[in-house]
Parts: structure tokens; sequence; C-alpha cells
């Protein structure tokens, strides 16, 4: 189907999707849920073909794992739309409401954001959970998926589609765009007519292209430089677990942290204590002369790239300062604006890097792991938002809705 | 100076600016107020310039008097400052703090955006205001106003600059954009590295090239093609003076109305007596064929595009409609999200109406000319958003922020 096409649909679909009650929504979910275990065959062979195509285009095994679909990963897909089910519903509620002197009465009411785009890479698994929480907020969603998961894809969207309309509801609340080319994806990033957020969800290259590309509203997520800043007033019972499970507990994820900071009157007594810690987990270490000086040339000197990379990989690199403001300039420098670390038992200096870090989540002496919707008690996320425009951290339900003004009146009119 | 330079000064200064008391941010303000009534001759020779310039290129009379500063309106400039100084700081409220069960406590707190870019058209008396709104929110700003009021804006920016200075604060939190040709234009809205939104205030077709070409975040303002639907219930000694107002309070704002919807049912009756009212103002009428046929020849055929016009003049469209749901339809199909009113003593079909038209303000029996920061209470605004990511409907201060989650724990770790 061409896009324009789809966008008119999902405009048609999105007042539909803002009316459902919540009851209704509730039932809705309940049965994808359901759906989605009776027709698990139908998904399964669908993955077969993309795994099958993964394999014949020499696709890395790793991959291929982020891709495969099997009863217990559907059957996970569908416990998360029973959690979603579960949460309440954010629409409707009254943020604020106030009179004028005039006798206006104004109700700020919390409303739908219409139709959102989501652009992701290759886990299957975020169709139907992506559905799911843009169900639940009254949103139309246009889905464009990774091409190598395409089958999977079509397979759950062609249930979940058949459970709106057997519900009543217009199928075209979700809708997939099956064309795979890149310039199918790039007009879609351009589709601002009809979408009112696009939210890419992937690595630092897909971001890249729909920041650079889109003319919708972007929400930027994902990409996290997270560092561990252990300060000269830090209790080291508590710096060793925190950076040993910031950095390896899960290497792969956006609040994995990449950097250490510390501070140079700890350093010669800390960091041989670090290594150890991190040599047991397999670290590679990249530092600063002060670093190498202490640890000696087992430590790679770090470049200044190293500061501003990413690994998702056992690969840290290391930092030294003279002060906690050193620290806070140096991550304000680097980092991509995630979620930050500072381990000390001094308040005064916790408080000076928790104002002056410039990052969604500044932790004191807790793991920057924790930045995830589902550890901040928000029992869902759609991703974490890098940006400061809408939402910051991780995005719930109430960061996929906006608001209006309801005003009322009894004939005022402007002097 | 060329902009990346520009740019580097706005993020380093942008901590300090997020770091100002609330006592010592009045009283720059309020020393900011003052120093623009004792250099007044600098901004009025500057001014000068400008005027001349307009003439001497053919500029309308009113885009000379925009553009035209005298003492009075450099008086409301600093009025507006002294204003701004009297609201209070958004910055630092905590909005939600809440505990997790494994003993983290999260704050989520309001911080500033960071660097706000500003760009604006011909009057430059917004280049004050725009100061002193992102100042007392603890941003740094880069302005960029149109050629036509270059002299003006580098007559107030130095005032201004050099109030920050002698208050021992960085010049660079506020900035201007000297040059001004396009591409500079155009380059400055790619400047994601060091802005984190752009807000451009203007005409429809700056609204667009900036959302076409900007990589950064950018909040929408501005255009409005508001509608006035009067229902079949609706009260005729209400609707008169709504539309009245609405269409011809002030017509060159986004909050006038620019089309008139009403229900078959009161057209006949209704038509002729609105009729008469909008004669008295010299509204042109452009009507469907209802109307028409109604009320006659002096009624102009409407077009498809007139029902999507923004006139900002003595114009305004007619449609008639079958029910409330079709009045509806009708202005989501062609309204810009801005400001709609419902005309009805029947509360069923108000909130109908409410909750259907997707706009940032939905009236009940009230004019749409109250879209405005100040007649909202917020005593100030930077614009009105028409999009629905970050802020819908009149800004003020607190939408000229964000939020961050500071984390308190004691050595948790993610299990």
């Amino acid at each position: 189907m061409e896009l324009n096409e789809l966008g008119m649909r999902a405009c048609e679909a999105k007042y539909q999707a803002a009316a459902v009650s919540e009851v209704k929504k509730n039932d809705v979910l309940k049965a994808c849920a359901k759906a989605l275990i009776e027709y698990n065959k139908d998904i399964i062979s669908a993955n077969d073909l993309d795994i099958k195509a993964a394999a014949d285009n020499g696709i890395s095994e790793g991959m291929q794992d982020r891709l495969r679909l099997n009863e217990k990963r559907i059957e996970a897909m569908a416990e998360g739309l029973e959690q979603i089910a579960q949460l309440s519903d954010p629409i409707g509620e009254t943020i604020e409401e106030f009179d004028r002197p005039n006798g206006l009465h104004l109700k700020k009411v919390r409303v739908p954001l219409g139709v959102i785009g989501i652009i992701f890479e290759s886990r299957p698994n975020v169709t139907a959970d992506a559905f799911g929480l843009t169900f639940k907020t009254g949103n139309a969603v246009i889905l464009k998926g990774g091409k190598e998961a395409i089958n999977s894809n079509k397979a759950i969207v062609k249930i979940l589609r058949q459970v709106l309309e057997n519900e009543g509801l217009n199928p075209d609340i979700l809708q997939l765009i099956e064309a795979t080319d890149r310039e199918t994806t790039v007009n879609f990033m351009k589709l601002k007519k009809y979408v009112d957020v696009l939210i890419p969800r992937g690595g630092a290259g897909l971001i890249r292209a729909v920041v650079e590309n889109s003319n919708i509203p972007v929400i930027e997520t994902g990409t996290g430089n997270c560092h561990v800043y252990i300060d000269k007033d830090a209790d080291i019972e508590k710096a060793v677990p925190i950076l040993i499970n910031a950095k390896t507990q899960r290497i792969s994820v956006c609040n994995a942290a990449e950097s250490l900071v510390i501070h140079k009157d700890v350093a010669q007594d800390f960091l041989p204590i670090l290594k150890k810690a991190l040599d047991e987990k397999n670290v590679e270490l990249r530092g600063d002369e002060n670093v190498v000086r202490i640890l000696g040339d087992s430590v790679i000197p770090a470049t200044e790239e190293d500061y501003g990379t990413e690994y998702l990989d056992y690969i840290l690199s290391m930092k030294t300062v003279d002060s906690v403001e050193e620290a806070i300039a140096h991550i304000n420098k680097y980092n991509t604006h995630h979620s930050e670390c500072i381990v000390t038992e001094n308040n005064d200096t916790a408080e000076a890097f928790l104002n002056g870090v410039d990052a969604a989540c500044v932790y004191v002496n807790a793991s920057t792991r924790f930045t995830d919707g589902f550890e901040f008690g928000f029992g869902a996320e759609i991703g974490i938002s890098t940006q400061k425009l809408h939402a910051r951290g991780p995005m719930g339900l109430k960061e996929l809705t906006s608001y209006k003004y309801k005003i009322y009146g009894n004939g005022q009119i402007r002097g």
C-alpha cells in the first residue's frame, strides 16, 4: 500500500482509537494476548522464513537469536500485552483545572498524541509491545520494522488486526509498512501530514538517520554513553559492585556504563581494587596517563575517541579528575544525556553532581542500569528519551500522550 | 562570528544560566529593564537605520510600523521584563517524588531546556521578550531576527549583554546571529550539536522552512485556521458577539476565526442575523451552496481552498453541516489544531465537540481570541504551540523547561 494511503487510514482510525473506553481497550489487549498464543504456529512459520533468510544472508548467530521466535517468546509477548491491560489508562485525566477572572473555566486534559510512527530494528517482539502501548494510550500506530523480521512482523500484525476487527474496531489503528526498501523508510520519515510523532528504536545509526531526515517531530531514544564517577568521598564497598553492575550486568544495553571517572585522591588506593573486579569479568581497560601509571601496562592508553564511545562491549574507558567540577565538565562534554552516577558519601558533592550533570537520570550510589520503565515503576516503556523536549528518561504510557485545553464559557468575548 | 563558535559559547553559558538563583535572575531582569530605558536613544537611532532601509526598500507602511521603536514602545519592552521578574521561577520545582521497593528514592525535578534557538520575523520587541522568558527559565538563548530589524536587534542585545556582564554573568547567555543571509539561517537550523530546541515565531512560510530544514527538535507555533461552530442548540444572543469577536477583534492574529460552521437547522434563521453583524464590520463572506441560497449573491461561493485558508483578513468562509459529527469532521479536516469554538446550550453536544475536535484549545460559548498566555493567566508567552509534542497551546515559563530524574540510592545494583 502507498504511504499516503496508509497515512490517511491512520488519521481516520485515530479518532476511533482516541474514543475507545478503558474497559474496551483492556478487553482488546487481552484478546490480542490470547490470539498470539492461539495462532503461535502462524508466527513461528513466518519467523522460520526470516531465520532462513538471515542464515542465507550470513547474518550472525547473535542477530539470528534476537530475531528468533518460539512458543516461549510468543508467550512473553502475550504476557506483555496482559501487563499493559493491567496499567491504568492515562487518557482523559484532568492534569490541571482553573478559573479565570472573566468566568472562563479551563481544564487541561490528557489526550492521545494521534498517529505515532515507530521505526525499529530486528527484534519482532517490539511489534506487539509497541501496539500495546500505543493502543492503551488511544493512539493509532504505523510500524516500520527491520527487513530481517518482515515475515514475523506481518504475521503478528495480521493476528492483531484481526482481533481489532473482531472487536468491532477499525483495524487501521495498527498498520505495518510492508515495503522494506530504504526509500520507503525515508519517505515515511517525511509523512508529517499524517504522523504526529516519530519514535526510532534502535542503534545510533538509525537514530541519526531519523533525526536528519524526518520532518515529523521525533523523540530520540537510546544511545547511552554512561559514566560512573567515584568521588574522593566514595565508599569503596559500594563503588565496586556499582561499577561492575553498571558495566557488566548486561553490556549491550543503553544504560550500561562505558566510562569510569575517578577522583585523583582515591585513584591510587581504589584503582587496583576496581581492576581486580573488572579483570574477573574480562573487561578491557583504556585509561588516561594517571590510570596507566597506577595500574601498569595492561591498561591501554585512552584516546579522545574512547571517551566519546558507547562500546556496548566488555571495554571501559577510565579518566582521573581533580574535583567533582572537573568530573561534571568531563561527563557533560562526552555523555549522551542518558544516565550518570556518582559514588560518594558526601551529600554536598552528591547534590552538586545531581544538579550539574546534564542527563535524563542522575544517580547517587546506585547503578545506571536502573534507567528503565519497569524499574521506575511505570509498568512498561516504549524507550528511553535522551532529548529534553516532551519526555526525558524512561517513557511509559503518560509519555505517549499530549493534552488539550477544554474551555467552558457563557458568552465571553475579548475586549 | 561563526555559527559553531556561537553554539559552543552558548553551551558553555548554559550551565551558568541554569545555576543562577531566582533572586539574582529577577535582579538582572529589572536591571535590563532599566538599561533599555536608560539607553533608549541608542536603540532609537539604530532603529532609525532599519526604518530608513525599509523605506528605501519599499517595505509597506504596515510593516514599517511593526518595525518602529519609540520611547513608548521601549518602555513597553522594559515593562515586559519587569513583569517576567514578578513571575515565579519554575526551575528546581519537584514535579514528582516516589520510592521504589528496592529503596531507591526518585525525584523528578524541573530543569532548563539548555540552549534555545529562536527565529523570528520583523518585530524587534521580540528580542527583549524572548531573552526575558528564556533567562528566567535558566536557559541560554541564540536569537535570529529578521534582517529588516538587524540594527535594532543588535542595539537591544548589546545593552542586555552589557547588563549580564555588569552583573557578573556570562554575556553569552544571550547571543544574536548578526549575519542576515538565508544560508546562515538554514545552517542555524542544523546546529543540533549545540541547540536543544528551536522555536520559530512568524508566518506560515517561516514555520514550514524551519520544520523542513531543522534537525533540532522544533516547537511549531502560530498558524491558526480557527472555526466557530454554531450548533442547532445555540443561543443566537451568544453566537453573534462570539463570532464577531473571534473574526474581527484583531484580524491579523493566529487565534482569530477564519471560518463559520453552522447547523442546517438554524442556518435559515441565524445566517441573516449573522450577516447583518458581519456586514457592519465589512467582512467578505464565502459560503457553500446552502449559505449562498439563504443569503443570496452577495456571498461568494466557497472553494476547497477557502476552507483551508488562514485569511488574516476581513474574510470569512462559511459551511453548513447536518450534525455536530459533521462539524467535527469538517474542522478536523481543515484546521491547524489551534483554537476552535462551539456555540451551544446543549451540554452533551458541547462535550462531543470538546472531545472530538483535535485542537490545542477548544471553547464552549467563548471567543477563540482567548488563546493567549496572558489570558490563560501564565503571565507571559513565548508563542502558541500547534503541535502535540512537549507543549500545546499557549507556552509560558513552564513550557520552556524540561526535567531530570535525581535518584538517591545506598548501593543498589540491578539483579
